[in-house]
């Protein structure tokens, strides 16, 4: 009975700036192996982790994602869904494996997969006294993604993650996450409308008490506002394209 | 600077026979918070998590699953992508979000968020001593799922997780995961097929080793004999529907 990962969890925050200081290749393999060691969908182990150093692909990198951060760390990973090694057992096999892959089951598994090894990364990485944060933000665009990587069909660059030692000034409180009776459902799923309404309008106080707090009045948006602005202004819409591009989702 | 982390993880197999004790309402408290913890991506916190106790819930979705330790347990999560809150401040805010709900890169969040979610409480979980598995089993039959747990439309049963007290006899041995080499992938994603299937026999050696130590040698089969057969036979094919029918993936 042990609350070092508890505690450890509750005190996450994606950290945004590192220094210098590169990632010993010995950490670098114990964050893989950690990774690995997470379930895997029916032994299928549908992913990759690419580790980038070249600068240059760094570069490329950043210009996709925006982010400063995907050049300067201790390390930068990519995480893939890859069904590139079952397609070759296929070939050798011969056993129409095509829809498993191409089928929206395989999309799920696979995405998921991937995720579970990126979160024990993340959790090891912490552990050690890095500071991690993930980066959605490769999705952008894809095709560039897959070129600078040479990721083959039947794969498909899900986020990365930078890591490193966090800054010194770097400022590190958790955001207010949604309160546990609005995520978490006895048995069935509340769908009271009115009920989440109400939760939400709690919620979104507390989050603009948290923003103003942190930049003296500057900033008093609800949890509500930065919703509906973010999702109202339709993101990668081209996702569908690309998935099926690199043979997903085809079923 | 701690290995405890990585030492735990890299402990991780899955436990599929439970002692009766049930878990406290305290841990599992504790648990959904470490989760609430994760990583979110663009703060959007796109799940809910089902706890469910009922014993008929528990049945009903034993019946889904197929797999006696869904019922037998110290608990039960089931983790749900979920946009119903988000459909309520689009309803609420007039903002046109239904694209980024339903479109593919929304799919992808959401399953990303979830997972990120999950891992946190089985990494949790297993630091407080129980034993976790997941089960994607209950994709067998999404839509009974939907109904036993009055899941609305915007949320989709992404997997479940049964956690408990490991019995005295439960078998702890990590299944060999892929090597090293053959998952991680320096700069640039490495597509060479000679070099995978060299990579890949070695790793079928590993595997079927490790399945006759452990049986007496009833069992010798390698990672691409249980790729191929598992694959081969065509799982969930209904799951683009099941999707779609939620309000996801439409573009």
């Amino acid at each position: 009975m042990s609350e070092h990962v508890y505690n450890l969890l509750k005190k996450h925050h994606s950290v945004r700036s590192f220094k210098k200081e590169p990632i010993s290749e010995e950490h670098i393999k114990q964050l893989v192996e950690a990774g690995q060691s997470a379930s895997t969908s029916s032994y299928l182990q549908t992913y990759s982790i690419v580790g980038v150093q070249d600068p240059e692909i760094k570069e490329d990198l950043k210009e996709v994602s925006g982010q400063p951060y995907v050049v300067e760390n201790g390390y930068l990973f990519v995480f893939v869904m890859d069904y590139y090694r079952h397609s070759i057992i296929n070939e050798e096999s011969k056993s129409n494996m095509e829809t498993s892959f191409e089928s929206a089951e395989g999309l799920l598994v696979g995405t998921i997969d991937a995720t579970l090894v990126a979160q024990n990364i993340a959790a090891t990485a912490e552990d050690m006294g890095y500071g991690i944060v993930y980066l959605g933000s490769l999705r952008n665009d894809i095709e560039r993604v897959r070129e600078v990587l040479n990721l083959p069909e039947h794969t498909f660059p899900l986020f990365g993650m930078a890591l490193g030692v966090p800054e010194d000034d770097e400022d590190g409180s958790p955001k207010p996450r949604l309160p546990f009776e609005h995520v978490f459902h006895q048995d069935r799923y509340n769908t009271d409308k009115e009920q989440q309404r109400e939760a939400l309008k709690l919620y979104d106080q507390t989050v603009s008490e948290y923003y103003q707090a942190r930049t003296n009045g500057e900033r008093s948006e609800t949890w509500s506002n930065q919703i509906s602005n973010f999702m109202s202004s339709k993101q990668r819409l081209d996702m569908l394209e690309q998935l099926n591009k690199a043979g997903f989702i085809k079923k």
